[in-house]
């Protein structure tokens, strides 16, 4: 049984589709005879505060990347996503954004997981088994450096894979390249 | 150095910033004081034909939920996103899409890694203990019930929580409730 919120969402896809939508002109086995290497991808946080299409001021209608989204838009996280798009497209680019006063900034991976192993104490070994990508002392520059380094050094990518990372400051809605 | 690509996105970031941007009202530790377990999270593919905030109709000022995107929509792949969710806000909905044409209904598991393997041999016993959550025969309808019923039983929330799962439609930019 969905709740109002749910309905509201369906009923808002209601008067979208009706009103604005377009099917997009290519279907993904015609995206695929596209060059290969080409395709950026943009990670980022599940903040609602913080929307890749907003921020980077993409309009319905314009090519759009592909965005990736986990908390924290840490990259650790997105990689079976990115291997994904390799495999299908091979990427050109990818964008790490973090942003300030991200939750992952907030709280630690302990923290985290001792609240659920006193919620759900049979999930101790598969929670010690994961590791939430907290951001240490809120130092985004230094989370950015990070995952782009760890993509760069994964193994998985060729050498010309670009990797730029970036902070969005929520105060005043810019980006900020780091690399 | 930035690709032409990526500046352009810079470049739209800094006229976002200028002639649209307000600030967020609340910060991440107001937004912890609200009740726990009313928060949605969506779950949807990092395809840009299916973008949640449009397909949804979500205006930028509205409240507009945490959205998670992963290849797929694939919930496997979004679950220490949801811990932290919960950790910080309590969930009350969840919200899951997969959509028509999905890159994960075009490949395997198996041909995902084959690729990879080709790639870059030593990163074999790594990708062993990977799965590409690949959606079999195009069943849209099989691999949301799959994935509500991961959520449900994974024993890391409470019986309370809802979880819905939606299929997108490219065609008619419709979603269609599965339960």
């Amino acid at each position: 049984m969905a709740t109002d919120k749910v309905q509201d969402l369906i009923n808002q896809n209601v008067a979208y589709a009706k009103a604005d939508y377009t099917p997009p002109p290519l279907n993904f086995s015609l995206l695929r005879t596209l060059p290969r290497g080409a395709m950026t991808v943009i990670i980022s946080c599940f903040d609602p505060r913080a929307i890749p299409e907003q921020y980077f001021g993409l309009k319905p209608g314009q090519q759009i990347p592909p965005v990736i989204r986990v908390a924290g838009g840490r990259a650790k996280d997105t990689l079976k996503s990115l291997l994904i798009a390799e495999y299908a497209f091979g990427l050109g680019d990818v964008v790490i954004v973090h942003h300030t006063d991200c939750g992952m900034t907030h709280m630690t991976d302990a923290g985290v997981k001792q609240f659920f192993k006193e919620q759900c104490p049979h999930k101790a070994a598969e929670l010690d088994a994961m590791h939430f990508d907290e951001i240490v002392d809120g130092d985004l520059k230094k989370s950015v450096e990070a995952d782009v380094e760890f993509l760069k050094g994964s193994g998985y990518f060729s050498k010309e894979l670009r990797v730029t990372g970036m902070i969005f400051d929520l105060d005043t809605g810019r980006v900020q390249r780091i690399n």
